[in-house]
């Protein structure tokens, strides 16, 4: 039967899915995920990973990263390939649900555009990011026209947004990426 | 090896996607994704299909549809899944490389928030819809906060956008599916 969207996980990948993780506090998770966007890089992937927790225990459900280039898909975001391992993981479309624990999803970098809405129809209820837009897009990756008050946006649809978390660390991720003369694809054509 | 975002065609895409179809015209092509989009519904998926075409010529070269809840992934929306099977089929992320004709995105709605990155990002140079945002919204889903000149923020990228081909065909799957009692996911919940 024809699939769509299909393609392997890198090794490093694999493994952090296989992975049982525990990781209580914001921190500690942000750490975990700029470690696999580090690990992507090496793995012929952008500088970008995510992973879906369930918030209150910290119990990993999800870990993915940028895998455009590698893939063959320019929708293979961090955010939306973690967000789909988790899906697949819990077998439904809504992380929201009811009687599931309320999701939480840490990025390495604010969503862009295509991400912001893969969030939103995620049903996750809980968004941690660390590099900001504008960290990102000095790289020269285009993030899309997002709204300017995009967290609002999102706690208007119930999902509570952190920002900062090791920006920092996060940062030296991008520049190091930008260093070695990693590919800045999907660059603006206009 | 682990794999991500993997599920399976319903046999009505499945067969659209191996047959050799080309349509001269933007009308045309709209006709056969509102088809589409009547065949999904009747294969348990959203009112929504998209297909993506060769823009001089009109060959196709992938047909998708919105598989959300079959599929079991929020992401599978008609345009991802079309956008998808084509960088599929073309073996590169960038429907937009210069050694490839241009393509063509043509959708039976105008494109949600994620969507409307997915598009920016895959490379099409031109994007074609039948329902509006408002007649999708009018429904209950949610198409997310899009930037209101949308239109001019693909133009200001490259892509040239036609608005409204056969709305009237398109809206009027969109009320068949209300009216059957089709379910409402996405919807805010806010």
């Amino acid at each position: 039967m024809e699939t769509a969207l299909h393609f392997e996980l890198p090794e490093f990948l694999a493994r952090a899915n296989s992975q049982a993780v525990t990781l209580p506090n914001a921190e500690d998770r942000m750490r975990f995920v700029l470690d696999l966007a580090r690990q992507n890089v090496a793995a012929d992937g952008g500088p970008f990973a995510a992973a879906v927790f369930e918030h209150a225990s910290g119990r990993l459900l999800a870990a993915g990263a940028n895998r455009v280039v590698a893939s063959g898909y320019s929708c293979a975001h961090a955010e939306v390939v973690a967000l789909s391992l988790a899906q697949n993981r819990l077998g439904h479309y809504d992380l929201g649900q009811a009687d599931f624990p309320a999701c939480e999803l840490v990025s390495s970098a604010e969503p862009c555009l295509m991400c912001l809405g893969a969030v939103l129809w995620s049903g996750v209820r809980y968004l941690v990011c660390g590099a900001r837009g504008e960290d990102v897009t000095a790289l020269g990756f285009d993030e899309g026209p997002k709204p300017h008050v995009w967290i609002g946006e999102l706690r208007r649809r119930g999902i509570e947004v952190r920002a900062d978390v090791l920006r920092d660390e996060a940062c030296e991720i991008l520049r190091d990426y930008q260093v070695a003369g990693g590919l800045i694809y999907n660059a603006s054509r206009s």
